[in-house]
């Protein structure tokens, strides 16, 4: 057999999120429906980390073993595929490379526009304010300064540990919508939008840096700000320690 | 009674095009009924002109007339209007202007993407052929020396005149995107779908720039290409021989 991965970009408007699950509209069940479709066998897949419910991908990363790949199955694959769900790339990789255990770092980003903007909709949170930049990028510095982000997780989860190395952790504006960039070697359920929530409110004038500090050291999730909404989340590069070499097509 | 212009932008892909009509759902109705809410009696709307079944505007000029405007208009319209509907900009104009006749130039784009990408969903046509961009722009270069674009319109039309003074017309990669910029005194139904239909084929290598240059002058709407689909076309610009000043909100 031959490990394979593929490089995966969608829009989670209408998904109940990345992972499989009984009676629900997954982006994992559409590509293995098409896989599938191809193969004229069930593929199993799996992928370097999940996504909620309406949060997007512009690089999402998945393995999946076959003997061997059909011609232009990238091609093959983007037909099958519904419009909001599509392959960029496909990989050869080591049969023992894993699409999540390998994974050394994922970004994300989450974008806000304080406009209303009919050509991004779901994909943008609109947020009036314009919070103060430069505070919450203070803020934000405070995140590679620590590792245990217990505070930003969802209570309900199966992890073991809260500890995560944060090395990205930035606000930019890119034309006129507000980019948060963050990098980490893993990250926990809800983690991204409950740090993006609680340093708004930095933004606002509403916390200090201090009082920011203070919440990470907490490691209590009531004493961090709200959720953001999924729109604006964006699961944007998953970097793994080797070279990916795409398949000829 | 004052003139008011407001600038909008919607998202075509839900509508049946701008212009208001019976039993269909257009950007002009929904206009008028946020229009009708603020100032609580029906207020008349006159666009600078028609957009097509799920064409886009970055920029349609409207204008309508009342006593004053309320506090914050553009902000209770906004709230008002569906998501892919939005006002940027109010402006005071004197009372005869007119957004229709007082265009001297509209501007279009449409944009062709060769892969798929989730993320612009009926805003792109997706075209997998990579055309000969130099033969493109040398045809589109002749439409600027031509007046009569009769091959171009579709042929149930109201119009006593075909004549159009074509201004703009050339072919650039924004990124990804194929992007074809048309600016002209005025557009005919259905004119510049049936002219990007046409300079793909020139781009696809079926048809000579010099045979681009004889449907022109043939006047024969079938002789020219098909049209290509709405989704990659948006009304960009419209421009009045005046400044127009913002109201202050």
């Amino acid at each position: 057999m031959n490990r394979y991965f593929l490089d995966i970009a969608y829009n989670g408007t209408l998904y109940h999120g990345w992972q499989i699950q009984a009676n629900a509209h997954t982006v994992q069940a559409e590509l293995q429906k098409a896989l599938e479709t191809v193969f004229r066998q069930p593929i199993e897949t799996l992928g370097s980390g999940r996504t909620d419910t309406g949060v997007h991908a512009w690089q999402q990363m998945v393995h999946f073993d076959a003997q061997a790949l059909p011609q232009r199955l990238q091609y093959a694959l983007n037909a099958l595929l519904p419009a909001d769900i599509a392959v960029k790339h496909i990989f050869q990789v080591a049969p023992t490379a894993h699409a999540r255990f390998d994974a050394v770092s994922r970004s994300y980003e989450y974008r806000i526009c304080h406009t209303k903007n009919p050509f991004l909709l779901k994909q943008i949170y609109r947020y009036p304010i314009r919070p103060d930049l430069e505070r919450m990028n203070e803020a934000a510095a405070l995140l590679l300064q620590h590792t245990d982000f217990e505070c930003f997780s969802k209570v309900k989860t199966e992890v073991n540990t809260f500890l995560c190395t944060i090395t990205e952790a930035r606000w930019v504006y890119e034309g006129e919508m507000l980019v948060f960039h963050i990098s980490a070697n893993r990250f926990l359920r809800g983690m991204v939008r409950a740090i993006v929530g609680t340093l708004l409110e930095v933004g606002e004038g509403k916390m200090t840096t201090a009082m920011f500090e203070q919440i990470i050291q907490s490691k209590d999730r009531r004493k961090a700000g709200r959720a953001v909404p999924p729109d604006g989340l964006f699961l944007t590069k998953v970097c793994y320690p080797y070279e990916l070499l795409p398949v000829e097509e």
